[in-house]
């Protein structure tokens, strides 16, 4: 639909070119039409399309009941609230700077360390992107992308900023590890089409894979952007969010390894969003190894600086060691629980993820699902999933993956009820689907076209009975048994 | 200095171009060097280049103590945490919108409504003015900008957007204002530059005059931009510190007079950063009546949304009518005081300001004091008041002033103490320097430099005793008298 007003704007605001028309986002349109809610709406649509960790906020609300002082909107801390209200100078408070540099270096197992004169502040790491982006690269420049990677970058790294984003191809059939060959033939086409290509930017933990970079891999693309002599951006997001080893290893370790690394090549983008479960308080971080990068990003944060009364609270929340040291060993637990219970609900029904250790969300393998092996095969099966089986999940097109049949599945941003429910959706939809894979397979009487079986009984579930028997979903369930 | 680094970045990152080096920003630095404390450093400079509003935040402490509910960072308000920490929605809270809706309505006095659906959230000012540009014209594309106009202009509207400003020049002739003939020269000489002009922005309540725009003005310039097709985006982050009448017309109220008005060319810039001395709160509002604009923006306010825990507190603050009202008119009678008590120092030492009814500084008129009068002067002049008087004013050559020797002096940034001070410091040095300049002018045995003249005693004023006989300041002081 055009809208009323068109004439005479930008061309940013008469294009589509803000990268909302992603399926990603098309699928949270579905969930805010028809929210699922266990007693008002049960047969809503459940969001797994949403990054979010609510897994452990209850640590942080108990911290609030016992630390009243640390809001300037309480009795006990507005004594602190004029000055507080006024401070907007663009460095940030002191105290929020050195919480958050210590925090860096907690979560990454102490093994570096992270000076509070390069924490620069950004509006979330939305914000902290394209600054970055701002700093290093001019319109018409290109950025690797090794993917899948995040949708939103295409809004974040290119919309307002005019940089290309030039993908890397990743492959299932290494689990989508970055190889030398990938980024050599990504960065010669892009130097064959012109394209002066100024950076890499890699996630770790990796969104939507869920993976950490292994130490060698890591040490051959900062070779390799050292020698191409451009930038490295690590969107170390998800660092926290690492559930079980291998550890995360930071390019903040790796740097200090290397012999030889340009260090004014290196820039971090951080946020409190994923690893504390904060996304409404957009708190996002650069951090930069380049002296006249922090410098020019300090001027570009008054676009998207942090509220002071944000920071406060979290100067005094983050300071609070113990505290934190808690937060980070509960969250890994409780994420490593929620992840297993998920990822066995799938393997009984036949459905495996990616092999990952870190993040909110899995990536899921559909192939065997598919009716044909093509993206509009995978936008099919999505469309299915979405108005029928009423789950959110983000399909792999979206997250520019090369191979159709992935879907990025979240599972922190809900209660095990809940779960339990997508569990007996996807259980019952699986039956279904195969049933009608394996008669497409008898029509074209082929035999090829996936590897998944399954062995079934016609029973339909009816969700409220498997939500009051969680035995359903035990990994000895004899009801379904994938024959993989 | 060079700072380390400064290979392969953008075009942004290696250019001075960020508008930081104004003069504005420098006395901040002189401030920062050596900042003046009532006990501690009595002889430090005086602030008086922060248009901060400090004057009323009693009240909101007040409101806090008896609302801890209103935090979700209190025992009392903890159970709404996990909701809010989660919100990121970048249509804001409804209540948080509605609120602010409600309260740009009363800030008019009711004269305009306004509609929640427009509210777009930005990071302050900076990032929602940038915003506008970001949507309303391309790189290399002109605005029209009155000047004397904020020198973080250059920065926000075309540091990162590439929009060229092209100033309107208004003078002292008739005190500033904007006329038809004024605009119609700059937009004819940017045509003849080959600038495609795609707008006019202006700030009413002015910043730097404290001045609001009359009616007739107001309409000459909706039919000019009407004419030529061209946007207007009205700054009105002044809008609550009106201390007088004449009573602020916004252009929401315009436009509802108006036969003859596409609103889709009307866009304005609000903030809670001045109307409730909140700048550390990063609140920043875009509200368009172009639907398509209001559409593109809220895609780019994820890259400075406003944190929930602030939305949440300001959602209850500003439901609360009657502190909104007894906000607002206390706030108002509170300005009033301390401007007239500043002005009338200065006329005491036969300084003039602009005649202003708002805003937290005043138009100060130097002119008397130059040298000589030129640019040079005036930073001559400039560099004695920040390093020898000890006082960081602004330069009007930073607000892109055509005429030198004019200053902007803020007053609403500190207590009557420290403006006492202020003003002891400013007698002391007009003193001095009246006494130079009637030397240059025996010297060059001219009599057409200034117009003021005074008469005073020899007698140097000790700042503490000026502190504790306010009488000194008093309009019938008999020591220093302007003859013009």
């Amino acid at each position: 639909m055009e809208l009323k007003g068109s004439s005479n704007l930008s061309k940013l605001a008469t294009s589509d070119d803000h990268g909302e028309n992603s399926l990603y986002f098309e699928g949270w349109k579905a969930y805010d039409n028809d929210p699922f809610h266990p007693t008002r709406n049960r047969k809503g649509v459940i969001q797994m399309g949403l990054s979010e960790n609510q897994l452990s906020l209850e640590l942080i609300e108990d911290w609030i009941k016992k630390n009243p002082q640390a809001s300037i909107c309480t009795p006990e801390g507005v004594h602190a609230f004029k000055d507080i209200a006024n401070f907007q100078d663009y460095h940030g408070l002191p105290r929020f700077r050195n919480a958050v540099a210590k925090l860096m270096g907690k979560v990454r197992g102490g093994r570096a360390s992270f000076d509070p004169e390069r924490i620069v502040m950004a509006g979330g790491a939305t914000g902290a992107s394209e600054l970055l982006m701002f700093c290093l690269a001019d319109r018409g420049d290109g950025f690797l992308v090794p993917s899948p990677c995040y949708p939103a970058f295409d809004r974040d790294l290119r919309w307002r900023t005019g940089v290309q984003l030039v993908h890397v191809e990743c492959k299932s059939s290494n689990n989508f590890q970055l190889t030398k060959q990938s980024l050599e033939n990504a960065y010669e086409n892009a130097r064959k089409a012109n394209i002066n290509v100024k950076g890499l930017i890699i996630a770790n933990p990796s969104n939507p894979l869920g993976t950490t970079m292994d130490k060698a891999t890591f040490k051959m693309l900062v070779n390799f952007i050292n020698d191409k002599k451009i930038h490295l951006v690590c969107d170390e997001i998800y660092s926290a969010t690492v559930f079980r080893g291998p550890k995360l290893v930071s390019v903040s370790e790796i740097i200090e390894e290397m012999d030889r690394c340009d260090r004014d090549l290196i820039h971090i983008v951080y946020s409190l969003s994923k690893d504390m479960g904060l996304p409404g308080f957009r708190v996002g971080i650069v951090y930069s190894y380049n002296d006249k990068v922090v410098s020019c990003a300090r001027k570009m944060s008054s676009f998207g600086l942090i509220s002071s009364q944000t920071q406060h609270f979290l100067a005094c929340m983050l300071s609070d060691e113990e505290f934190v040291e808690e937060y980070l060993t509960e969250s890994a637990v409780k994420l490593a629980n929620q992840h297993d219970l998920f990822t066995r609900g799938l393997e009984e029904v036949g459905i495996k993820c990616l092999e990952s250790n870190a993040g909110l969300y899995v990536w899921m393998d559909l192939r065997p699902l598919l009716k044909e092996a093509t993206f509009e095969g995978e936008m099919d099966l999505w469309r299915v999933i979405i108005s029928d089986v009423k789950l959110n999940v983000s399909p792999g097109s979206s997250f520019h993956c090369h191979e159709p049949g992935w879907f990025r599945v979240c599972f922190a941003n809900m209660d095990i009820k809940t779960m339990r429910i997508a569990l007996a959706r996807i259980r019952k939809f699986v039956v279904r689907e195969n049933d009608q894979v394996q008669q497409v397979k008898k029509q074209k009487k082929t035999s090829n076209l996936g590897h998944l079986t399954l062995s079934f009984s016609s029973q339909m579930y009816d969700e409220t009975w498997v939500v009051s028997s969680p035995r359903m979903l035990s990994p000895q369930s004899p009801l379904l048994r994938a024959k993989t």
